[in-house]
């Protein structure tokens, strides 16, 4: 069970011009005015939960134990999709039941996940068009004033899950795909660390060739300042990811790329 | 009077780039280590006292009692305009007295508005373009160590108000006004469940027939995802307003109107 | 020395949609839960050391004794570029050795540099790209941890630089550059107070006249709402700088120029 530490992070689609995610911070701290709120991001783009997906799966970790994540990419809002409570052994998580929490269901051994239905952890408005502000901000902020999971409702075993796809092999080639397109513009892969071990294993060379978009990468660099510019290179990424970018230049505009395209490596 | 949990919020029209919102928070915390400070949004369109207006005056009501609420959009900074510090049942308010407060005037029943007069309270600083660092922001921090509202100013009663164009009567029909649009592209009107009741009690019918940019939508649905792709609909938003929207769309842009446009319902 | 107030300003060129300062935040919270955590900007152009600078050394001052101030524009992550811990009589301030500390080491009469050596305040993983939140992060939290400088890390006096350019007589005339161009489009010069004043000592006029972009602006008009809009003015802005505008207006637009350009002064 995650210990006291009061820190609640939002993640969300909604922006950073309108008065939505302010509102949820209000309704936090009206519960629990010691709450430290952290903005995970606010600027998923609208309604798309893979990307919400990939975003908390790629940092959650680096919280605190007993640290509330708050997900809400939500077009489900206010039908009958299902609000989940999440407990693993460091965190508790609150988002809809609409794959928003794959990496995390994917990732963590051990899981409890829960409807959110008990009714006085929630917000009496009009409308049901905003359950971020009416249902999952005032959960979080029960659950940092020492609220049980239990007390939220039953635990549930049908919740939904988004592939998450990993990379396969064709032939001698591991093929993957584009994850992630970052602000800097790189391409962040699904191939990990783990699977460029597995690949040198097989190849017996410790030297790997990249192909993506018709073109040849050889090897691995170590940090972004190694590579030239103008041309594109791949590392490995401080979250344990195959990366592709360009030297102080934007690699997915460069390359003409984004996530979903393929990537080999042999 | 407002308790003394010390949580600001800051809305302004100042951006996420400049400097210019982190040295308020650099002065506010200079005063009170302890303050909770709360982005409430700083993309308000530059010197657009109306949008500001209408984003606090969505949101201020979900923070907890004796919130200090800071709002700066001033295209008059440096002039003669007046510095306000405005007190109602459960906050405070710190604004130019430029109209930005009008739905706080509107709505909240008890209001007492004070000039911000007292020197104490500023900044010392060369340049007269920044009062939002050198005057609202040690005005509001002052207030959260517990100075009290009398300290300030003298009262007045000559202060700015936008006019709230609120819907109106033409025949049979009830016209309101788009508002806002948000970031989602959904367009929220004037109207409200307050004037959704006096309709349905003229026309004796729970179906409402609206019409908007040459359009008409028959009825209310419940939520987002109860709309139809591709086709406009209407619901009432968790703010309690009239709200045209676009299931997983943009509304505004499909539609081609924002903010002013007229809305009409039978 | 400064004191433990643990207030800790972020500065980065990772925008605000990935996870990438939130993963900072999360690491500086793990170690010290009681952190104060402001966001001073993420908006930095990527890679632009320069306007990073800039934004740093306007705003830095404005916060309490013993704040942490980590900024990481950072293109040589993971290469031989050193990090660095910087003590001032007031402030910390951790970065890259790339000059992004050039404004503080500019102004700051009695500073401490010296490098992050210590590997107990890194955090292990993989990678080489992210030192934001392996290195910077976990360092900047440690010292509001009450962790001595000096235990970081030897002093070093090689440390980079960038040139800070300063106005310069060219005969009669003040020659300075436009530094900065803030959210409103205002042009902020390097020409300060100071110079302003030893203009006028030189001239014996209270009235100066500027030029800029084959335009002349006579006289200084002391806010915004005193000019007439559609016409460029200029003033002293309250970070003590001469800065051209047009009111309610977007003069870097309005001029067709930026960063760099030439402003003359007699």
């Amino acid at each position: 069970m995650p210990s006291a530490i009061s820190v609640v992070t939002l993640l969300t689609d909604f922006g950073n011009r309108d008065y939505f995610t302010a509102s949820m911070k209000g309704v936090i701290l009206g519960i629990n005015p010691q709450a430290r709120i952290v903005d995970l991001s606010h600027e998923v783009a609208p309604q798309q939960v893979e990307e919400g997906a990939y975003l908390l799966g790629s940092s959650y970790r680096y919280f605190p134990d007993g640290t509330v994540h708050v997900a809400v990419v939500d077009p489900g809002v206010g039908s009958t999709r299902r609000p989940l409570l999440v407990t693993t052994s460091r965190y508790f998580f609150l988002a809809p039941d609409n794959g928003l929490l794959s990496y995390i269901l994917h990732e963590e051994l051990s899981v409890e996940v829960r409807l959110i239905e008990n009714k006085q952890y929630r917000l009496d408005s009009e409308g049901a068009t905003f359950d971020g502000r009416d249902l999952f901000a005032p959960a979080a902020a029960w659950l940092t004033r020492g609220q049980t999971p239990g007390s939220y409702g039953r635990l549930i075993h049908d919740y939904v899950r988004l592939p998450i796809v990993e990379p396969s092999w064709e032939g001698a080639a591991l093929v993957g795909r584009i994850a992630y397109v970052d602000h800097f513009g790189n391409l962040i892969s699904n191939v990990t660390s783990f699977h460029l071990k597995e690949l040198r294993g097989k190849t017996k060379r410790d030297q790997v060739t990249i192909r993506l978009a018709g073109l040849t990468i050889d090897g691995l660099v170590s940090c972004y300042a190694d590579g030239r510019k103008d041309t594109p290179h791949a590392l490995l990424n401080s979250n344990g990811r195959l990366e592709v970018f360009i030297r102080e230049g934007r690699a997915a505009e460069w390359l003409k790329i984004g996530r979903g395209e393929r990537i080999e490596m042999i």
